[in-house]
């Protein structure tokens, strides 16, 4: 059965789930989630997540939200990115919660205020504040990657599905790879992997849409 | 042998892992870790954990940190608190990541800024712009528990444990209890389980420490 996946392409938290489904060769298809224009503060869409937030998986009877469970998920179900021992899985699971909590949540929030926020509501002072934080986490990430190709073991995990999110938006947010040289070489490892596209052709839905 | 958690008293995401190994009854002890004269920055401690956060468990030759990866391994050592299904456990790990994402980031930074920065390093528009998407957060919160008692299933879990992280501290933030009720009452619900203890005196430092 074709498993689901409602999302838009300004997500990163989508895309890190769309591209974990994408890269273990599933069977799947993104279902586009308007977002812009208020679907996800819907009532049906809220029954499928009360959180509002995208993504959403639904396999058959299995309806999940947040990219991390997701990711989980489709790791657990193919066997695949998701480390070779119980150390390499705490591993994994110690990078999906880190990027969750000190990675997307800055590069997130910070990307949807400098491009997709009406510039009379953005606050400089919190721009200022989240890329600071931001800075924090990418220095943490490109130490990480000085000696090693990827951030768990000797092998592409749901880790660096996670960790990548962000990091491939064409839009500002206070990330240039030119500056994080190890994390521009990793970036390359991933995009080299069977099957990898940029979100906005992985996922439907983008800027461009909404400038026509 | 006995696990040792390295944390403070402040710390919200120290607070999830020692409530988790106190709840499930684990021969554990806190190992007090100087945040606030630096010893996080140290090289020392950076060994023990390059990302230079707290906590930091240490179970023989099993170091972890990211306080939702130290519940899940407290939780899978002992069977307990961590859902009695499969279906069960991705709950739990949804709650999980979705307090890492939604909750306790901006509870704790809103917290610390309020509270332990300097005054003339706090931003009002950041600290309001936290504030605002943490009462988006409590809102999810306090409609889940509408219903239930655990967010899990019908008994306590780990998510429980990760979600109220921050919610049991006396400094002002953003969240007053009257104001939710049902997680007013979800908290008492967490606090006369067998073994809880408040965070100050579940882990040694307190703000009383550094105002002597």
């Amino acid at each position: 059965m074709t498993i689901k996946l409602y999302c838009f392409g300004e997500s990163g938290n989508a895309y890190k789930a769309a591209l974990t489904l994408q890269l273990a060769e599933v069977d799947w298809e993104p279902v586009f989630v308007d977002f812009f224009n208020g679907e996800a503060r819907t009532p049906a869409f809220q029954e499928l997540n009360p959180m509002g937030e995208v993504p959403v998986m639904v396999d058959g009877d299995v309806t999940l939200s947040q990219s991390g469970v997701i990711q989980d998920y489709i790791s657990s179900k193919t066997g695949k990115f998701g480390g070779r021992s119980a150390a390499e899985r705490r591993e994994v699971l110690r990078w999906l919660f880190w990027d969750n909590h000190k990675m997307s949540s800055q590069a997130g929030t910070t990307r949807f205020m400098m491009n997709f926020l009406p510039e009379d509501k953005r606050s400089a002072d919190v721009i200022a504040f989240l890329q600071g934080r931001l800075r924090a986490a990418l220095k943490v990430l490109e130490a990480e990657l000085a000696d090693k190709d990827w951030l768990v073991g000797d092998a592409p995990t749901i880790a660096d599905f996670a960790c990548c999110g962000y990091l491939y938006y064409p839009e500002p947010f206070g990330f240039d790879r030119k500056d994080y040289p190890n994390i521009d070489a990793w970036l390359d490892r991933i995009a080299a992997l069977p099957g990898w596209k940029p979100p906005y052709d992985l996922m439907p839905g983008s800027p461009a849409d909404r400038n026509t």
